[in-house]
């Protein structure tokens, strides 16, 4: 049997070999007899969404026998009246916004990978995106989940409820394990009003220790109208405004620069604005800009969203996507900055991230294959001691696996093959992803 | 050795033996050589918050070693930029709450036991309290959690960040699992900005059916600034006005009444009123008082918060803190009401609770305490086939485990006792609660 070409691969590129068969069930029974068959047999699964991960952990290996969710992509119901709706594991994002939305309500969670990427491997990989400040990451829209565990039971716990106190929560076992504990078959997933009209600006801090200074007065000061907090590096926003043509609005003169949105209620545009213009005062900010129209606001947008771009531009990149406590954030990004800089002073290293959401992303090219390990080793080093973690939200696949101890401990490192082991004894299920 | 009194029971008033010894640890060290020393001895463990909870997870039987949390109440620091607080799992919620406040923050988990209450004991039932709707239940609140696991390991998982991706999140072992899997022993928690002013309204729906429409009518104007809806029927309205001696401002009418809270922002009070004004208009609202003063505000949840005196009239009452899909909740709660009026014309049965977290609480009595069951029969067998919850907030522990099989499937319960078996082999740690 020919296996084709877009089985073989994610978004990372990784390769790791052809498998045996690739199946496309129609049903969580089905998805059960594949897993009980494949145990039988011996065989190691992989299981597929949408094929947008950047840590390889839909990747198959020779001989495999891969689960592929790509057909079990039904919206089930929408509960317009309470804002729930109930989905198969293979819709994509994109279709469970629409869905959300046609119903007068709001899907929260987005990224850009939103019309191929699968709500199910959103879930297992417990995926963030832009609005992770007010609404949390996929984890918080997620009300209940049936699975396939890896003896080919099915566990059904698709609850609706916001409370529930009646034993473990069966949910968080299969959000964030990556498809090594179950394969998530169907979601119920909880929805939010519609975020109303936004305002969004942009602002220069003086130094890098005022992000989470400026953060800390418009939380207190705009509360749950802050949607979004995007921080970016003078180097990031420079080659970011010279690739897409979008002049930045701020002078130079600073290191670092913020976007800032609110939404939500008549007043967000005036309390953003008073809420800059206190900062400014207040020496908080040294520049700002209120987008005066729709089209700004799309600039500024345009901005922090060129990174795709940018890693074509810069390519072969290696790519980070760190967390770590906000007051650990200045010295981190001067010892990876000088570290990078001296080791590799032809490449570019930019920075930028969601800084409400502790998480840093760095981008560095171009290097070759040869010194992604080395590049790897600089960044996930300079995270040890600092009570963070090498993956805030793309996961830890094949691609993390060996830092994934500089940032967790021996005793979490045990806990979780100890449950592994319990639920998986045969190692049947994504076998190797996030440890050995 | 004698055993102070106060060890015996929580505030279900279940008792059954006592305990061969009560521990106070002062640090995680200590906890796991004496989880250790019992296992070697093949003693079981109880371990103990404040001994507020009211389904007997806390109470010990012969010959038990006891552990309680009490001496282990330090609040180990505060980060007032990020709002970030790290505690030990002794420290009652006020203290948790007092200590966000002096640094500028807020902690949004709230009830009335408060004062007594440990802030581990609310992680392992995961509590929940009146700011559900706007913050979540204590989980949401929790960054990281140390734990001693049942072989005595410790396991820290400390994190305070908001976003992680990197394998199984351990938190969620701990959480809701009533402290059969591990103790907790300390926390990172996630402080909130402070919410400041807000306005409350009570309301009068036609009929219980509109209590979903007008909670989704208010969520999708007020958004995030709507905190709090609680429902109440008229015989709960009634009894607790004449036990108060506060006057509803409501005309009578309807059977089914809601306290309405708005919060943050300068407009809340204003927008509430208009959301209102709206759904008069609509019919939703039959009729509707928004207060004028914070003295008006503090009688209308006098009017809700009754319950501690309603129960000691009407003594001995069963409780109940079911949770269902609103749209089941008419059906159900006429189905109960039939039921419990047929089988006990003499007693009262009093209906209320917060329906934006799919929570509804039963009070019903006076009842002996040998009807006790029959009673319990009538109202969780009511929640069959409902997608439902026979708890939403208090947990299981010894009292209401004959029941569970009646919410959570099979293929739930049986991934429940697997998790237990690989954690906590000899049964060792709280044996008996949530199931045998």
């Amino acid at each position: 049997m020919t296996v084709d070409e877009r089985y073989l691969r994610d978004w990372s590129g990784l390769t790791r070999g052809v498998p045996q068969t690739v199946h496309q069930p129609a049903s969580t029974d089905e998805v059960a007899a594949l897993v009980r068959q494949a145990r039988r047999e011996g065989k190691h699964i992989t299981v597929q969404g949408g094929l947008t991960g950047l840590a390889g952990g839909a990747v198959p290996a020779d001989g495999d026998v891969v689960i592929n969710m790509g057909r079990m992509n039904r919206i089930e119901y929408v509960d317009d009246v309470e804002g729930i709706m109930q989905v198969q594991a293979g819709a994509t994002l994109q279709q469970v916004q629409e869905a959300a939305a046609a119903a007068g309500w709001f899907f929260p969670v987005d990224f850009a990978a939103r019309g191929s990427c699968q709500i199910g491997g959103n879930a297992a990989t417990n995926a963030g995106g832009t609005q992770v400040l007010r609404y949390g990451t996929l984890r918080d829209s997620v009300l209940g989940i049936e699975a396939v565990l890896a003896d080919g039971e099915i566990v059904t716990s698709l609850t609706r409820l916001v409370k529930n106190s009646s034993g473990l929560d069966l949910r968080f076992l299969f959000i964030g394990s990556e498809g090594t504990l179950g394969i998530i078959t169907r979601l119920t997933l909880r929805l939010q009003p519609p975020p109303g009209a936004s305002a969004t600006a942009l602002a220069q801090v003086p130094d890098i220790a005022s992000l989470s200074a400026l953060l800390r007065h418009l939380r207190v000061t705009l509360g749950p109208q802050l949607t979004a907090y995007e921080f970016m590096s003078a180097e990031f926003l420079q080659q970011a405004s010279e690739l897409t043509g979008v002049a930045s609005p701020l002078g130079p003169g600073s290191a670092w620069s913020v976007l800032i949105q609110a939404s939500g209620g008549a007043d967000a545009h005036a309390n953003l604005e008073a809420a800059l213009t206190r900062a400014y005062d207040d020496g908080l900010v040294t520049d700002c800009a209120v987008a005066a129209s729709l089209a700004d606001a799309d600039k500024f947008w345009r901005l922090r969203e060129s990174i795709p771009e940018l890693m074509s531009t810069l390519k072969p990149t290696v790519n980070f996507d760190c967390g770590l406590p906000m007051a650990q954030m200045p010295d981190f990004v001067e010892q990876v900055q000088r570290a990078l800089q001296q080791r590799y002073p032809q490449a570019r290293h930019l920075f930028m991230g969601h800084l409400g959401d502790n998480n840093i992303h760095i981008l560095t090219g171009p290097h070759p294959e040869s010194e992604w390990f080395n590049v790897e080793e600089i960044v996930y080093s300079a995270l040890r001691g600092r009570q963070g973690t090498i993956s805030a939200e793309h996961g830890i696949g094949f691609l993390k696996k060996p830092f994934l101890g500089y940032t967790r401990s021996a005793g979490e490192l045990q806990l979780l093959q100890r449950i592994k082991r319990a639920l998986d004894p045969d190692n049947t299920l994504n076998p190797g992803r996030i440890f050995d």
